[in-house]
């Protein structure tokens, strides 16, 4: 039997603030600041945003309701994305991935604020997103599993930056989604404070809990109790595939070289993994090499880390989301009993920290749309302009890893051309991580170990080991001619040449403009 | 009376390793991994490599005796920069000030490695510049104030990677510097360990001593204690003027408008200030500001701190370096008694970590050579491609400050054109700080306050208040026509026109192309 709102709603004088979704309209005005948990899309409010975008469409208050939204990461689709199409959001940070979103953000419609993970949530709380409103949230809308008797908040399948929002937000309204089991148990709540008073994050082995399992909760700013029996609209499983294999061979091998170069322990150290198919292909490898005892200490849990738990080879996860497809969680709550002692989530101030992953030495695998040959890496705009999802956590973990590696295929098909886009450029034409932050880079063709080069050093090897053949020519060629133009420079680049492949892309559907 | 080399090196054993710089020259093979002490040019070992230098020169030995150096940041120019004049060095990380040696990283003959700071440190102990070789160093010199009984060595001037130097060196020869008083005491030795062993930096006040007074050393592992009586030859003394005045008074501005939202406490937080006359008027800016009980937590100490801490402002310094002209160093010693209780030394892996950046919310001030209209800022690469100085520890605090700020002057004169080089460009031709780091940015025209702002909201603020007249039209032309061209993207940029103004200025002798 499934639990009632009585069951999970511990705190008996919270009962009366039991309503409906279309009760809780009444609490949002247009300009107001808005704080939603959920994280990657998993743990997000579903019953009430739904009732409000119901209520726009409804009335035609289409562009007469607009907020400002603050999210952990990527929500639902049937919720922001919607809102987005009623255009209901002024302002969103700091990462999505939804299509209309993605559209009214490209176009100037929605104002996007593009934040290292980690930090997003930490300046919220301090108030630099709404500083022209006091540093407050208006209203969290918060989906929970469970109310202590206290009145703490337990959370659901994410924590992200809901202990945060929670925190600074005037009022709350709850979503108890009784339509899963509870999470309670999951969860390692470790607030922060504002400087001068920020403490010690006391973390020296991924399995510490250092806080406590539900969110300090002020239950007077809890103005409504709604019940949700919707599913999280989970991210599709995505396969692996050849290209995606090959790079996850590389780093098995380089995994192999270091280890036995005692530059890694034979458990490695933990790991970080982003999201996709490559991060998949890596895990999967991981999970059929020779490696054991292996800690992961990343932002998102993903269905193939199921099959790393249930190989033996992975003793512990730290995450901050369960970032499941729905077939993942029909496993993930078969399994609960063995997974629950297996993993822990954290909020994203800190299973993103510097602090943390630089102390236990993080290995950071990030996958970038494109990098250039000094290794200057672009994680966020198609062609420099168009913002994809975000950099999320890249940025915390390849700028405070161990080993910082960061791996893409050499070449993507366009339109016309099965090798139209190389993932190795001359420059990259927006960038989100630095030659000072970079290890490693990794594509089908090779691996490319950059410790200790000079940059010219470095765009030698990188084109030598990353580079796709058919581009090799010409980035070799540019290299030369940079080399030669300002002869010898420390990092020589043609600045009038610079974006030659993405205008190239642009212009006549190919980066190959030699094959023409 | 001066101290003896007898009264210094108190572990009486080691005193048959007493020998000169020439005996040192033996312990010298090509191709060996060396490091030295010394930092922001103070601490670094002298009458050794300048008796090397000689013996180079006496025996034309020019490129034949190469080897790669890690210093923790720049050296005296009589010592390195000699080196480079007698092509003596091959790989040099991570920072470097000479002009011998920029002219030799510019042209091919030097390979230089560009760090972050406190990353420098960590990575050389991780063995990732010397993997080749076991990633050890072959040969420390380190220049002393004293040795212990128990053979630790007690640092001068600096610290800066000198404990991790001395950890990984298989021999260290030390210069023990007589001709100065003895720094004993003003250091604080923290050893951090290799990963999964790394430890908390137990730091949550600036003023908190965690180590020790003296690099934990194997005294076997020393081979020579030369004398030295050679002086640092410190940075000259930099004046201020007019434009580094006005962007002072802009950033006091700031600290009072913040302090009076409740962003900031009446005594702000923890100061980082990088080198140069815009820190040193923004610290002279302080020094007469009703702010009191300041703390600094930065880098370097420079002259301009002196009259701080004499104003009675300041309260505590924190830095891995005194780099003071030779005037400070006198006044240094002349008010020796005061300033040894105010100002405390730290390796700089602590006193660039992230960790403790974070915890204690520093406010990172620094200097770029310019930025752009999205907030990613060129450290350092003139026109993008020309080495100044390096990186430094820009990155460490701007990426993790409370507010991270960046200033420069809105122009600067080309040989041909007053205002021949506009600070604020489309597009930075080398990115070191991205838009994902940057708050507050800076110059004599204004201050954009960017936290909270969307790319095209945040290009319009840093025109409107940053750029200098002359290129505000152009600047806003760009803009708009990159999102007419886009339809809006989230990040507009022309591609094709992003770095017209630095092909104008390298071709044409300014910017201002306009104005021919």
């Amino acid at each position: 039997m499934a639990d009632t709102m009585q069951d999970r709603v511990r705190c008996k004088e919270l009962h009366k603030l039991f309503t409906t979704p279309e009760n809780c309209i009444q609490y949002f005005k247009d300009g107001m600041n808005l704080g939603w948990s959920g994280f990657t899309p998993v743990g997000y409010p579903k019953v009430v945003p739904i009732a409000l975008a119901d209520y726009v469409e409804k009335n035609n208050l289409q562009g007469k309701m607009k907020f400002n939204l603050f999210i952990g990461a990527s929500v639902g689709a049937e919720t922001e994305d919607r809102w987005a199409s009623l255009n209901m959001i002024d302002r969103r940070w700091p990462y999505q991935t939804g299509k209309e979103l993605g559209k009214a953000i490209n176009s100037g419609k929605i104002r996007m604020g593009d934040k290292h993970l980690s930090m997003f949530a930490q300046d919220l709380k301090y108030g630099f997103y709404t500083k022209d409103q006091g540093g407050r949230l208006d209203l969290a809308i918060i989906e929970a599993s469970a109310i202590t008797e206290d009145g703490n908040i337990i959370l659901s399948g994410s924590i992200g930056a809901s202990n945060d929002i929670i925190d600074i937000a005037d009022k709350i309204i709850i979503e108890i989604n009784t339509g899963l089991p509870s999470f309670e148990g999951m969860h390692d709540i470790f607030m922060t404070d504002v400087p001068p008073y920020r403490k010690i994050i006391p973390i020296t082995d991924a399995r510490q809990r250092i806080g406590t399992p539900w969110v300090p909760t002020d239950k007077s700013k809890i103005v409504a109790i709604v019940e949700s029996k919707l599913p999280d609209n989970g991210r599709a499983l995505r396969g692996t595939d050849d290209v995606a294999q090959a790079i996850a061979d590389n780093i098995v091998d380089f995994f192999s070289a270091e280890v036995k170069a005692g530059r890694l322990p034979k458990n490695l150290l933990p790991l970080q993994s982003g999201v996709g198919s490559i991060a998949n292909a890596v895990v999967g490898g991981l999970t059929t090499s020779p490696f054991e005892n292996l800690i992961v200490f990343t932002e998102v849990l993903q269905d193939t880390f199921l099959d790393f738990m249930d190989s033996g080879k992975c003793k512990y996860i730290n995450c901050t989301s369960l970032s499941l497809s729905n077939e993942g969680f029909e496993i993930w709550w078969k399994n609960f009993d063995k997974y629950k002692d297996m993993v822990l989530m954290r909020p994203q101030q800190v299973s993103n920290n510097p602090e943390i992953i630089r102390r236990l030495g993080a290995i950071g695998m990030n996958t970038p749309l494109e990098f250039d040959i000094y290794a200057h890496a672009n994680s966020t705009h198609a062609g420099g302009t168009k913002m994809l999802n975000g950099i999320g956590g890249s940025g915390d973990f390849e700028r405070n890893s161990y080993i910082s590696m960061m791996h893409c295929p050499s070449v993507r098909p366009s339109k016309t051309d099965e090798f139209g886009i190389s993932g190795v450029v001359p420059k990259a034409p927006h960038v989100d991580h630095t030659e000072h932050d970079i290890d490693v880079l990794v594509t089908e063709q090779g691996l490319a170990d950059l410790r200790g080069l000079c940059p010219v050093d470095r765009a030698r090897c990188i084109i030598d080991k990353c580079a796709h053949p058919t581009y090799k020519d010409y980035l070799t060629d540019w290299l030369d001619r940079a080399i030669k133009k300002t002869g010898g420079h420390h990092e020589p680049v043609l600045l009038e040449e610079a974006y030659k492949l993405h205008l190239e892309l642009e212009q006549n559907g190919t980066m190959r403009f030699w094959n023409k």
